[in-house]
């Protein structure tokens, strides 16, 4: 999906293929909000006038390219978690062993379909944090590049809260969807005021 | 650039090269979220179920199809506008001609960098209607599509409207700034709202 063009993704997303959807779709979002930061950490690294900021954005660099690199392969699994559901709920029901067993399947496509958006909002507020970590120290003719960057991350985090949900939905183990209800909500809890707060910001300062 | 591939797109927006940026960013999160409701509806025709739906959902993805278009287009222009502003600023500045002529060629072109990002902003509105009028009237399996659509548009409205003010701060001719500012809070009024409006709906579905 990475090496097909822009063009090729977006007329694949519009289709009546039911994947890649509003999964990939979230990730590719949180990957461009994370490159945002890459760009901004690039424009000030190098010149005389940011120099304290150096160290700084360097880590930065670091840390953004890494979670590109993630959130990239989470695209990609999205649609094979997808596929691999889709692909359960085919199997045949015609004996009460062929039901258990297709029951069996589909239950761990789905938990398989709720954790990969999970991972998705978890390297999205990982992102937002290296935002916040930039505001004041990058250079200011970025400013604007941050604040796309945070809503970027926001969209990922609360898009991809909506996949896990819709799963968790059809998952029949309490305690995986208690779990998951509560880990999603704790990063809904922290990244969705963090992208407010560099959005505000930056609004401040333009 | 609508040609190149994802992995291609995110590595040149990484870059240190000031273009593409948060511009074409927003416009590429905008042509998500409207590709998304190609999607939704793409998958809501030709099933017997949602049988009535079908003109409405007919009407919404060629209207989708239209912006789609736009929206693509705009990611490129913004590149273009941004680079026309960095090559009116590179322009000689020896004599009292020479910088007349400059400062009106750099006002020209912020004007331009400012004009693109407002109608990033105008598309992203009109998705959003769409995606309200889907509401109710789509296959249910995709709603959780129909969040993430209206959370990228949002993120497109509003990450468009960080680029258009960017700009406004350095344009001297205050109708133009003022007519602008008009302009874009018209839309924001109405866009803000109503992408959370949606984003709540499909929250109380899942």
């Amino acid at each position: 999906m990475i090496s097909s063009s822009i063009k090729e993704f977006l007329d694949v997303l519009a289709s009546k293929e039911p994947a890649p959807g509003g999964g990939a779709a979230s990730a590719l979002v949180g990957a461009v909000g994370t490159v945002l930061l890459s760009m901004v950490a690039n424009l000030t690294v190098g010149k005389q006038k940011y120099k304290e900021s150096e160290p700084l954005m360097k880590e930065l660099l670091e840390e953004a390219a890494k979670l590109q690199k993630d959130l990239v392969k989470l695209m990609e699994e999205d649609t094979e978690a997808f596929n691999k559901v889709a692909a359960a709920f085919k199997m045949p029901k015609n004996t009460e062993e062929e039901k258990a067993k297709r029951k069996e399947k589909v239950q761990e496509a789905l938990k398989g379909a709720a954790n990969v958006p999970f991972q998705i909002m978890e390297k999205a507020v990982e992102a937002l944090r290296l935002h916040e970590k930039s505001l004041g120290h990058a250079n200011p003719s970025t400013i604007s590049d941050t604040g796309v960057g945070a809503l970027c991350l926001k969209t990922a985090l609360c898009g991809a809260w909506l996949n896990v949900k819709i799963n968790l939905g059809s998952i029949d183990d309490e305690d995986f969807v208690r779990e998951y209800n509560e880990k999603t909500q704790q990063l809904l809890n922290e990244g969705v005021p963090l992208a407010d707060k560099v959005y505000e910001a930056v609004l401040e300062s333009l």
